[in-house]
């Protein structure tokens, strides 16, 4: 590991201690948490008395290892006893982190024969009369599902439909809070490709979108296909479409920082699984001048042998030169370098063989394909996917807004226009006066981001500008 | 129709008017409507100049069709014109019922890396090595699936899925408003039995018990049993166990009044579909002395022609004399009438066959199985399904109580034993000093009789009193 992780509040601890009650066992505590390399944040007495003092010290640590190894350097000191040690993650993730709420009241005879029965059968008829009244009179109109089996979880690989539930609910959370889209996780105990379909497809009639997420390649792209021919809601795979857009908006600004033009660039891209294979479609469409496209056995190339699928498409549009060496030969006068793939496979002296204001997107998480650091000494732009570097490509940029705009637009179909759209709208939310090589994305907390993205998917869904993003407010007179 | 619809305001119109500026055209506004058999519960004053009032009517009304003769009662006044109308109960289910909320912050880094990457990964991985941590890790701990194919929907038939919808969302919402569970809609586009049990089982990782609910028979019971051998949480299907349970519960009640016991009464069962079939099963269970099964073909009875399944069951369970005749003939020397079949099967008559002190639990919807006003010139002791009647027998007393006590017991199984539980305690909730003829059951907003449902299930599955209901509440210390 080339970047060793820093102390982050997501490996936050409270340990609580007693020690002696005098004058100095408080701050010998501090200074020892402090000799330790974690990162006091918070220090409550809980209890005291003459003798003892007991108290809750807070503090960021880098990772479990090094957590476990700050408690053990606390109770090494004289006349301090640990208590108890509490992870702030995990008391937060207690009970799960999403919940689902009543819109309506339901407090006295009235309200109760509005929402539910008598009243509530009138609205069922009037769906089964004009199937197109449930995206007005139920859920659908802003609800979608976040699907996943569990096969290729974050960076944990295929822990299954349980472990994921974590994940899936913390896109829910990201959804309403960036994007005000209701979205439930739907977890499946199954990895055949053909089961999910057909589950998706049944559980269709209830959403309005389905986010496909952190399914294992090359099944990704059978189930999307699948689901886009049989659906008349949108798809998106946000591991692959959400992560295209990031980078495109991200690739766009760089452009713009170093003054060269999309056409005229060569881009090698490590790693191309569902993600890579994604930035490339988006990366030609947007008419990037040439692309290699490097995996396990090096650059993808014609007449390499078993090629099939997503890589037989792949080396037919990429790889003008049909190059066939390594990933660092590939960099030789490169433009840009796209790594979706593994730590640590490159290092400074093979980006120092790129052209002149090389840009480096080195977003395997959490170790980058190359030590940002050291990219930086040869790169005019450097971008990764760590929220402790400049430059954090985020698909959070991205995926609220999408949908956000896919339900107000009542969308059936994401397109790769969309996508276009959608990554300019991100681009353009970092100003002229702010671009340069160390801001070439938006915060994830601007929150100009999220309604602008929603604004372009919105207006290319509609197939026109639409300059009032409220003009799909519900009519008060219904019948 | 034996029973006319009061006005409610399951039917609650708005209507806007404009009326000449004068003195009386207001007051013979509400005259008409009232003259119309219209309920006037307000009128706001939207607009007024010299010449013109603009004001909203509204009003509750019987049903589609009296709304509709209201408004045009309304327009045919001298100088009054008919703006806009809008139903109340459309207008309440825009957008859908419920919606997901997130129970964490998210407003900052520090929040950010908790709830999602990285902190996550550390609670997946928790998950992913202990499994049973997800009931304490995820919403599993607190999120039930209400599960419907749409097949048979409130008294509307098989409308399908997306129609089914409102009433599913307003389960949701009554479980969350009476039970503090978080219930999310499962609608199925197939109706294939197989299907749904596959699909239910590949959905089960994020749910800690499912709610089957308007399912046709006999699939309903297919998919049930099915669900239960498969699957390590509770599957019940409220239009069966729910039903049954509140029965028990109100017919424990009425015995009480009438003075009989469990064990000499002859009951009769019009409607051996779900409901009823599962309404016999818990009655024996309890303990009844004797039931006749009915329905299409009359009393069923062995030797019957086309026994099969369910049936087939109740005829060697049932029916001690084997009566063969019709519904209205069993009747004679009855003690306990109940329908959960069809409006309108019997006549005053009828019910004047039964024993003295006769129990009529009319539960077909909207309309009974006789006229409840002629029911009572015969029986002591007369209930519906209805809400302007007394003794409204709703599984809403049942079923956020059953779900609440599972999911704090962390129950694997739902029981017989819990449903006879929980018929206790709905019927205990009525104190002895507040029982009589009228007041059978108590009120679905009396706030008594979920808690103590739950804490009955609780003790059940936990197989001794519990007398604590706090007492799963989470550990502080997590690892």
């Amino acid at each position: 590991m080339t970047t060793r992780s820093l102390p982050s509040a997501g490996f936050s601890i409270t340990v609580r201690v007693s020690v002696p009650a005098d004058s100095t066992s408080i701050g010998r505590l501090t200074t020892a948490a402090g000799d330790a390399d974690a990162i006091v944040t918070a220090l409550d007495v809980v209890d005291s008395d003459h003798q003892t003092v007991t108290v809750d010290l807070t503090c960021d640590t880098a990772d479990a290892a090094h957590a476990e190894s700050v408690v053990h350097h606390l109770e090494s000191l004289d006349g301090v006893q640990v208590r108890k040690v509490s992870d702030r993650t995990f008391l937060l993730h207690l009970g799960g982190k999403i919940e689902v709420s009543s819109k309506v009241n339901l407090r006295n005879r009235d309200e109760l024969s509005r929402a539910y029965t008598p009243g509530v059968a009138r609205v069922c008829m009037a769906i089964a009369e004009n199937p197109e009244d449930a995206r007005r009179l139920t859920i659908k109109r802003n609800t979608i599902a976040v699907v996943s089996d569990g096969s290729a979880v974050l960076g944990l690989g295929n822990i299954g439909p349980a472990a994921a539930m974590p994940v899936m609910e913390g896109k829910a959370a990201l959804f309403k809070r960036f994007g005000r889209v209701d979205a439930w996780p739907v977890v499946l105990d199954t990895q055949d490709s053909d089961e999910i379909v057909s589950i998706v497809k049944a559980l269709a009639p209830a959403y309005g979108g389905i986010n496909l997420e952190d399914i294992a390649a090359p099944r990704c792209f059978e189930i999307e296909a699948k689901l886009r021919e049989a659906l008349d809601i949108p798809v998106f795979h946000d591991d692959q479409h959400g992560t295209a857009i990031c980078v495109l908006a991200a690739l766009t600004n760089a452009l713009r920082v170093v003054g060269k033009q999309m056409s005229d660039v060569r881009v090698v891209v490590s790693g191309s699984g569902a993600a890579g294979t994604a930035i490339m479609k988006l990366l030609l469409k947007q008419g990037v001048g040439d692309i290699i496209a490097c995996d396990r056995p090096g650059a993808l190339h014609r007449g390499m042998p078993g090629l099939s699928g997503s890589w037989e498409w792949l080396v037919e549009h990429t790889n003008k030169s049909n190059y066939s060496g390594s990933l660092a030969g590939a960099l030789a006068g490169a433009d840009v370098f796209i790594g979706v793939s593994a730590p640590n496979l490159l290092e400074g002296k093979d980006i120092a063989t790129m052209n002149s204001d090389a840009i480096v997107f080195a977003l395997a998480n959490p170790d980058p394909e190359v030590d940002p650091r050291e990219a930086r000494q040869y790169a005019t732009v450097v971008a990764t996917g760590r929220s402790d570097q400049p430059n954090q490509i985020n698909n959070l940029l991205a995926f609220p807004g999408v949908f956000r705009g896919l339900l107000d637009a009542q969308a059936p179909k994401w397109t790769d226009d969309m996508a276009l759209a959608a990554a300019k709208a991100i681009a353009d939310s970092v100003g002229e006066e702010s671009l340069n090589a160390s801001v070439i994305v938006p915060s994830v907390f601007d929150p100009k981001v999220s309604p602008a993205v929603a604004a372009a998917v919105r207006a290319v869904a509609k197939g026109a500008e639409d300059p009032d993003p409220d003009s799909e407010k519900a009519p008060l007179s219904l019948r």
